[in-house]
């Protein structure tokens, strides 16, 4: 049986099937190695998270065995550092409850499978013009929902747990701001990405996974690769 | 548990996570409901498949249970329709077997899944031109290895074998076909899809699927959606 790699997250994770989506390209890289398992949850935080996790992950007899993930990938905070006072409060989720909750998502993660590699990813930079462009409801206020600066102290935190639990991590908060023009490259509307910024995601996804040693060197392939089928005798491959 | 659609076949299969890909695409349209599982081996024939079948996919005890997949895509023939006589001649399997391997392997997943919709595949038409020009294999008689007529045959016993079956088909060599500049709009090197061309296999897929009854209407959706979340009181929906 394939090795799984788990993607929890929100819309950033439901949507990474989409046009160039990290999402794909991850399934794409490890396409004979490992099953890409999707299981993002759109509009969700970490509050909401926490309450479906026995869902999202089903339930296995004993755990450290063979059948356990190989890694996860836990994205969240983008809704959770939805603004308290503004058109999408009832996503918002306080700073330290983020912080406890992504500590509670990851303590579960690991009592399952101990072995399974946890990798977190920081909520993306937030332009702020593009969510007024693009609204998700409405928005009588006119003052956008998100600003780049609660999603800067949600990233930070996500990388404090990190640091806390010896865990690796993706900043993407501060990796996308330190690219030019990052409000129109890399989101679509201020904060769901187009296929540069999913690119990005992919790229560092496979490297933190690398440093894990999650990465093909390290995997078997499921079945002969064309390239060791002999062309004289081809089914010697399958006699194994 | 969400129910899984496996995709079985060669490269076209293989590869169809990656750029515009129909795999990728089925999974981003099934993103809360249903697991796509990519199980593809490129420069397979159906020879080959038959012999790896019990392999790729895992014994379940009894069967007809609810952890039966919900379909299986079955995409083999481009390779088995290589000439006999050309540089990749070691993967090509007579159209009398090629047929027998196809029912073999529908029995086979029968069998094991009496429940599961099968959904075969044709080949894609053939660019001679296209062939020349991105050879896979050293090809010092400078014909194609693969022809348009071949496949065309390969294609027609795939429709006969659904017909026989009482399975749906998707007739991409037809499909294709029929559609101006296809050698160009929709084959990137005379065999395997551009974009666009796995697109048409996208769309056909989901279309034929549909007429099973395995629809986004039908399907259960993992978790609350957020349109299903009371802004007011949001964790009502996670009490169930």
């Amino acid at each position: 049986m394939r090795p799984k790699i788990y993607l929890f997250g929100d819309s950033i994770t439901e949507m990474s099937y989409g046009d160039g989506g990290w999402g794909a390209s991850l399934a794409d890289h490890f396409s004979r190695t490992v099953d890409v398992v999707l299981r993002g949850y759109s509009g969700y935080n970490t509050r909401w998270a926490l309450r479906v996790m026995e869902k999202v992950f089903p339930a296995v007899e004993g755990g450290g065995g063979d059948g356990d993930p190989l890694a996860v990938t836990v994205f969240f905070g983008a809704n959770d550092a939805s603004l308290p006072d503004r058109c999408s409060a009832f996503q918002h989720v306080p700073l330290n409850e983020y912080k406890q909750n992504i500590h509670s998502i990851v303590s579960s993660l690991k009592k399952r499978w101990p072995k399974t590699r946890i990798l977190l990813i920081t909520p993306p930079p937030i332009d702020e013009e593009g969510r007024l462009r693009h609204p998700y409801v409405e928005n009588p206020m006119g003052l956008p929902e998100r600003t780049n600066e609660a999603a800067g102290a949600y990233a930070k935190a996500c990388v404090s747990c990190a640091e806390e639990c010896g865990l690796p991590v993706v900043d993407l908060w501060t990796k996308m701001q330190q690219l030019p023009d990052w409000e129109n490259v890399y989101l679509r509307d201020g904060l769901h990405l187009t296929p540069s910024g999913n690119r990005i995601v992919f790229d560092e996804v496979v490297t933190k996974l690398k440093t894990e040693g999650v990465c093909l060197d390290n995997l078997a392939v499921d079945l002969p690769l064309i390239t060791e089928i002999d062309p004289n005798d081809p089914l010697k491959a399958f006699q194994k």
